[in-house]
This record gives structure tokens, C-alpha cells and sequence, in this order.
């Protein structure tokens, strides 16, 4: 089993090497902007680790691995123009439709999504494509509920927003791993708490959501509860899953 | 052999019926308002007629058929966008940002292009999704060019903007119909005369592109001989192809 920040080095190996459609052109160039611009790789680390875990070589969930980051950046490009969060800076640099302009971001968005099926379309099974379609479909779900405010039901639009892609990282592994539907149900227990647990964490790390309607002491507790539950979940799995338990403790202790 | 306006009916039919995703909530308002907006389904007509020409049953090319025409509308509505042609009206009703504010067509757009996605694999054969995903990835560089001003290739602008989706609705049918990719080529070389044909109308209609080039006499002769490439192509074809002569017919003469 290789440890989570081997596998993080290997998504950035193979992200560093992803040739983008020739016939994107110049649009090329905003993409990689987007895809280059770090971030932790979380939910790519996540699927190889899964996908480890679950039996299969970790180089033949590299694709699939890449188009939930993909999918991920897509997601990020979008949400951060003007009609949406209206965002000029992410991760320390311009956002895209402040250094390529609007036009381009919208496109790169597109295509950024296309790319991601393509990746998940060099599978044989179709089953990695459709588990990543889904989750698509649900995180713009999400999003759309929360441009639109309909916050009435905040823990169905974060379980949208942010768990789908979360699960699908499972799903995605489960299905290169060949691991039958019927034998993933362990598996995808566990991949739905990661969503609710990032979430807290994302929200004391910004100093809203739980927090401000907890207060930030009792925002901590959750989230380390969050945690625990995904251990309990973990240890339900016939597997030897040491690494994602890592993982799950990096999620809970993250700092950025 | 089904006439084109009978193909037509099924199209409505089945985009009356679609079921798009739960998860997308009032999303769906503005998508469906997309989808419904008319139009003369040129692209989903085509699919199904090369499908039965090519030995399949209609009824099951129609996710296929709705996923090209999904990916055209998902295709219209981020072109309308105030960042990009900046069109307050199609088809004489108010365009999606326009009706439904731009947060709302940006994120419409997404989800009609992942909806079609999902149509796409619907087959147990991942060779539509495929087609379908390398044809988007086309078309959105295409439309790249064409926001950047980089018109220094046209025939390779339109090639890629408008001939790549023409060409998938050929490509998608063979799919359906099982045609194997040795067998495919007569079909292909006829697709590939179908983008040009739609563009010189187009610019004959809007009375610019090739018009202010050539004239309006000229880009008529053009179209006529565009038509002829396409008729001269189908007889290449070892099938009933009457009724996609109808279409050739139909694309050269069209007023709308």
C-alpha cells in the first residue's frame, strides 16, 4: 500500500503529462492555468487509495482518478464567475475570467468537463463514466440550490454539492477494481460521510456555516465525530484500509 | 423507411417525456425551457434516419438522438451568454440568462451537457459516449476560435463548430446499429459533407461568412454543389438511403 503522499505524487505525475484534445487550441492554455493551480488532490489521492485497497494496480485508476479532479476543476472554474461566486482570487493566484477573461472561463469549464469524461470514458466498463455523470448531475444540483439560496435543506445541498463528487471517487475506484455491485455497499457506507466530514471542516476553517450556528467549539466536536464515524465504516470493510484511514485523519486535521 | 417528418414527431415526442435528474431541483425550469424552445431538430432527425438506414430499430437510437440534440442546445445557451455573442433572443422568446439570470444558464448549460452525457450511456456499448464526448471537445474548440477572432482558418473553425456535432449524429447511428468501424468509412465521408452544406446556408440565411466573401450568387452555387458532394457520397452507401437524401434536400433549401 503506498501512502498517501506517493499517490499524490503520482496524480501530479500524471496531471504534469495529461495531453489535453489538440483540438481545444488555444484553449489549452487556461485549462492547465486551472488544472496546475495545486490544491491538495484530494479527491484523485482518494480514488487511488480506494482503489489500492480494493484490489486493483494503481496505475490502472490513474485515468479515472483524473477526471474527478477534472470534474473538480471544472466545478471550481465555473462557480468562481462574476454571475456566480464572483471570486478573483483562488489559491494565491487570478482566477480564470480574471487572467483569461470570462469568455474563455466558461469554455475552459466546458471543455474541462468534457476532458474528464473522456478520461473516464477510456475505460472499457462503462460503469466509471456513469458514476462520474451522476455525480455531476448532483453536484450542479447542488450548486444551483445554493446560487439560488434555497438553503432550506442545507445538508442535502452540501450531500450534493460536495459529497457526490466525494462518493464517486469511491464508486469510481470500486468499479476499476472490479468489485461487483452487490459488494460495495461497505465501501460506499464509508464514502458517504467523507462529504459531511470535509464540509464541517471546510466550514471552520472559513469561519461559517456549523460555526455560526454552533459556535465553533461544538463545530470541532462534529467534525471530529464525522471522523469517527468514517473509521467505524472503514473497519466494516474486508479490506486493508490503513491508508485511507490516513486519509480520513488528514481530511479531519487539515489546515487550508 | 420513416419520412424526416415523422422522425421529427418521435424527437418531440421523446423530448416531451425526457426525465431529467431529481437532484437538479428547479434547475430544471431553465433546461427544459432550453429544450423546449423549438427548433428544427436537425441533428437528433439525422441520427435516427441513419440509424434505420443503417439497420437498426428507431426507437432505439433515441437516447442517442436526444444526446446530440441536448449537447446543441447545451452549446446555445453558454453561446448566448453575455460573455460570449451576447444574444437577448432565440427563436423570438427571451434567451436562458435573459429569462432565468446568468447563474442559472451557466449551470443549465452544464447540466444539459452532463444529461446528455448520461443519455449517451445509457448503451451497454461505451462507443456512443465516446462519439458523442470527442464531438463536444471539437465543437467547444471551434467555438473557442470563434470568440478569440482566430479566423485565420475558417473552413477549420466551422469544421470543428458546427461539422463536428453533424458528423457525431452520423457516427452515434453506426454505433446503434452496430455497424463495425472497418464498414463505417462510406458513411463517414458522407457526414463529413454535411457541416460545410449546413454553414453556406447559414451564411446565406444571415447573409454574411461566405456571402460577403464570394456573393450572394456564389454562395448559392456553393451550397447547390455542397448538396451535390453529399448526394454523390450517399451513393456510395451500400443501403435505403432515400431518406436521408430528403434531409440533404431539406438542409440545402432551408429558410429557417
Amino acid at each position: 500500500m503506498r501512502p498517501a503522499d506517493e499517490l499524490r505524487e503520482l496524480v501530479e505525475a500524471y496531471v504534469d503529462e495529461l495531453e489535453l484534445a489538440d483540438e481545444l487550441g488555444a484553449l489549452r492554455q487556461p485549462m492547465r492555468y486551472a488544472v496546475d493551480g495545486g490544491g491538495k488532490r484530494l479527491r484523485p489521492v482518494l480514488c487511488l487509495a480506494v482503489a489500492e485497497a480494493a484490489g486493483a494496480d494503481v496505475e490502472d485508476a490513474l485515468p479515472a482518478a483524473i477526471s474527478l479532479e477534472l470534474v473538480h476543476t471544472f466545478s471550481l472554474v465555473h462557480d468562481d464567475l462574476p454571475a456566480l461566486d464572483d471570486d478573483d482570487e483562488r489559491r494565491g493566484r487570478p482566477t480564470i475570467h480574471v487572467a483569461f477573461g470570462e469568455a474563455n472561463a466558461i469554455l475552459a469549464g466546458d471543455a474541462l468537463l468534457a476532458e474528464a469524461l473522456r478520461l473516464a470514458l477510456s475505460y472499457d466498463d462503462a460503469a466509471v463514466a456513469r458514476e462520474l455523470t451522476d455525480a455531476v448531475l448532483g453536484m450542479i444540483g447542488g450548486q444551483a440550490r445554493d446560487v439560488a439560496g434555497d438553503n432550506g435543506d442545507l445538508t442535502l445541498l452540501h450531500r450534493l454539492k460536495t459529497g457526490r463528487l466525494f462518493a464517486a471517487c469511491v464508486g469510481c475506484a470500486l468499479w476499476v477494481a472490479g468489485i461487483p455491485e452487490p459488494e460495495q455497499a461497505p465501501w460506499r457506507a464509508f464514502a458517504d460521510e467523507l462529504g459531511p466530514l470535509f464540509q464541517i471542516v471546510d466550514d471552520i476553517l472559513d469561519g461559517d456555516g456549523v460555526v455560526l450556528v454552533h459556535g465553533a467549539e461544538t463545530a470541532r466536536r462534529l467534525a471530529d465525530e464525522a471522523a469517527e464515524r468514517a473509521l467505524a465504516r472503514l473497519r466494516q470493510i474486508p479490506a486493508e484500509t490503513y491508508v485511507l484511514a490516513e486519509i480520513v485523519a488528514g481530511l479531519a486535521a487539515r489546515t487550508s
